[in-house]
């Protein structure tokens, strides 16, 4: 299945033939106090920054999120839109909760970008699918609904089959809903990588579509997190994740690695045009 | 199904359902010059203090290999075998392609160790297996035959069947059979890692017996080798791989990380304890 996006450059094709994709995960102000206070003020120099050192560092989709305190969504996502979509061509991730929000991030928002997200709630159903189908472009299905976050692979695998069947009834296709199976902290929980790896390959045998992962929830509480981080987003490629939203600078080479490991990079090209262009 | 393998210490146990078991690799003069002048010199200092170095850095098991140029395998195997049970209490792997070196080594070998290795010729299973028999001992089934190194699951698959008979009819029980799924690099063959780990999955579904790899081969040619083999070790253990021949100083933490993910780490115990442990 292929889910394809598209900024004012080249469009960006997800699927589980082709090289992983990733979607820069560093314009939001969750635990950025600094990023949080410059959105409050309405200062949307570091979002620029951000958004031109990602796609350096090897994103090609770049979120955006500007969700903080003291910040109005609904007259600053647009805005923030506008400048990422000025200082690079890649697609644009429209990350919000706020509808009216995202709306108004639609309406200016160049290409085909992607919204991020939906969710099995009824509330969010009803509210984000139909501007999805309004403006023809993919969104996140997240597998959380009004029972919260089912800790069982069928738990969650019921939430995809409410979302598709949701969609599928707007006309939405099949291929514009990628999945977020929600990955929560194994601190706490033994099983729960597994359940969230379960779902992606279930997801993959029996629906087909895209996924992506917001991945380092799984390290909460634990030292030396990106260890976790980056053994938890091997296992996720392995299982068939395709698009996670994560830190260029720190998962690219692991990224590019695990693609040319599964046979997605012909001679080792972009491992090696990576290494070749990295500062050394 | 579990291998257990015993030094002069406690048991380990090599199962899908326990941790990632590390047999540390580094006693082996392949690539390592220093090492190989010392073992044609009789020198077994490095042999003594790699193996404590290796098991304090999170080895389960200590191979031995002492093939190099200028080297009697058959009178210096036995020493270093000695030499590795006196330093440490853990079970070691002997590993030598000479029959004659292994009889010799496992007569002077305490507890119960592993074979490194028989493989589907005939030369080696008729005159590797009597011997695993002889002293009831488990062995690794190198994937490789007559026919060389088969780039399909199917060929490789068959050769594990061989080596499964073989040792079958001299009474050797399955679960004394790990396999080695063979590593060649991604560098010249873009599906050479797919063909490794599509036989692990068939092995775990279609067999059930323990996995080894020496998984570095994977990255030769490549730059930044240590980041493929990463990405490498954490997909074969997700594909089932249970005992990887590796340097524990640079893989026991991914390795920790892994298996926690994996739900074989209740309470994080075991990678906590390796974070407070390690030298900060």
């Amino acid at each position: 299945m292929k889910t394809i996006v598209q900024g004012t450059g080249a469009p960006v094709t997800i699927s589980r033939d082709g090289p992983t994709v990733i979607i820069g995960e560093r314009i939001n102000p969750t635990g950025r106090k600094k990023l949080a206070a410059a959105l409050a003020a309405g200062d949307l120099g570091i979002v620029r920054r951000e958004a031109l050192k990602q796609v350096a560092e090897g994103a090609a989709i770049i979120d955006v999120n500007v969700g903080a305190a003291g910040v109005d969504e609904v007259a600053l996502l647009p805005e923030a839109v506008k400048v990422v979509a000025a200082a690079v061509d890649v697609p644009i991730c429209i990350d919000t909760a706020n509808p009216q929000a995202l709306a108004a991030a639609l309406k200016v928002c160049p290409g085909r970008p992607l919204v991020n997200s939906v969710n099995g709630e009824e509330r969010s159903l009803s509210a984000i699918l139909p501007l999805v189908k309004e403006h023809n472009v993919p969104v996140i299905g997240l597998l959380m609904g009004d029972e919260g976050i089912p800790d069982t692979v069928e738990g969650r695998m019921a939430i995809a089959q409410r979302i598709a069947a949701r969609a599928a009834r707007l006309g939405i296709p099949a291929e514009d809903i990628i999945f977020d199976c929600l990955a929560l902290t194994v601190s706490t929980n033994q099983q729960a990588a597994n359940v969230t790896l379960g779902t992606i390959r279930r997801i993959v045998s029996e629906m087909g579509n895209n996924i992506t992962l917001g991945a380092s929830n799984v390290s909460f509480g634990l030292p030396d997190r990106e260890v976790i981080n980056s053994a938890f987003m091997v296992l996720a490629i392995g299982a068939g994740m395709t698009c996670p939203i994560t830190n260029p600078g720190q998962m690219k080479q692991l990224i590019l690695a695990t693609d040319l490991l599964l046979g997605r990079d012909e001679w080792a090209m972009q491992y090696i045009a990576y290494f070749r262009s990295k500062p050394q």
